[in-house]
């Protein structure tokens, strides 16, 4: 993870949400209902006070976004952030993007005062890939509800927490 | 838990916000933020399409508001729902009222096709009672995540599952 990554790493704006969408759609792993999500919550970042609570950072090569992460604090905690996404373009994964981002959602974290950072993911078969990077990254399954999404489709909780 | 229960507990509408907000300041379990939530998720229920969400219901006695639940739907699952809330006048206590909410809340989630209904609370020693009042509803604690809330103060889920 070389410091370039870091560098390339900005606070999108209104212009960019067509390409979030675009990319969010063709990574085939967030549903339609979860397109409109992001799109909700990167309309309450852009105009809420406060950004609605909802941080997005973009990932940029050569001018084009290729990754993007979602966060925030998690109500009623002291301290305790939830990552909502991180999702990379198809056609530039395996280039340490996914990490590069992650690594500045929890330097932010840190830098607001949090003490740890959620992360809720999926059992399936097909999310092994996620849960095998965030297992990398750091985070400790905290929790796993089977069937929490659906009738075979639990919910794995992950958890990483700062010193201070 | 008697049918008479049943027939006291209907959905509010706008003129008991100003009761149900008294009452959760009243219980001393709800932080001025939390207060502050129940007005926005009640505010939601009253006037977004499809309540927001948020489905309210109310205990009442002698035409007083004397608890309230509230549940909705968790985004992105396929039939996993949400308790919110369920407070109960601190005048009004052990007489039942948050068994019958709870037994029509899960009513309620049984008929809108939920599977399950999650409840999240603390693990601090002065949340004994609440634990202890859904274990005694059919409650299996799920997750218990330390230090979530705060230092010291753990989240701890329960859950139980619906027959179809």
């Amino acid at each position: 993870m070389g410091g370039r990554h870091v560098a390339e790493i900005t606070a999108p704006g209104a212009a960019d949400l067509a390409a979030i969408l675009d990319l969010s759609a063709r990574t085939g792993v967030f549903s339609k209902e979860e397109v409109a999500t992001v799109q909700e919550l990167f309309e309450a970042y852009l105009h809420q006070p406060g950004h609605g609570g909802y941080f997005f950072l973009a990932y940029r090569g050569k001018g084009q976004v290729l990754g993007f992460a979602c966060y925030g604090p998690v109500a009623l905690t002291q301290g305790t952030y939830d990552l909502y996404w991180i999702a990379v373009d198809p056609e530039a994964q395996a280039r340490g993007i996914g990490g590069a981002l992650l690594a500045r959602v929890e330097a932010e974290v840190q830098a607001r005062g949090g003490r740890m950072l959620m992360v809720e993911t999926s059992g399936r078969p097909d999310y092994d890939r996620t849960r095998r990077f965030y297992e990398r990254q750091g985070y400790s399954r905290v929790a796993t509800i089977d069937d929490f999404y659906a009738p075979g489709d639990d919910l794995v909780i992950y958890r990483k927490r700062f010193e201070h």
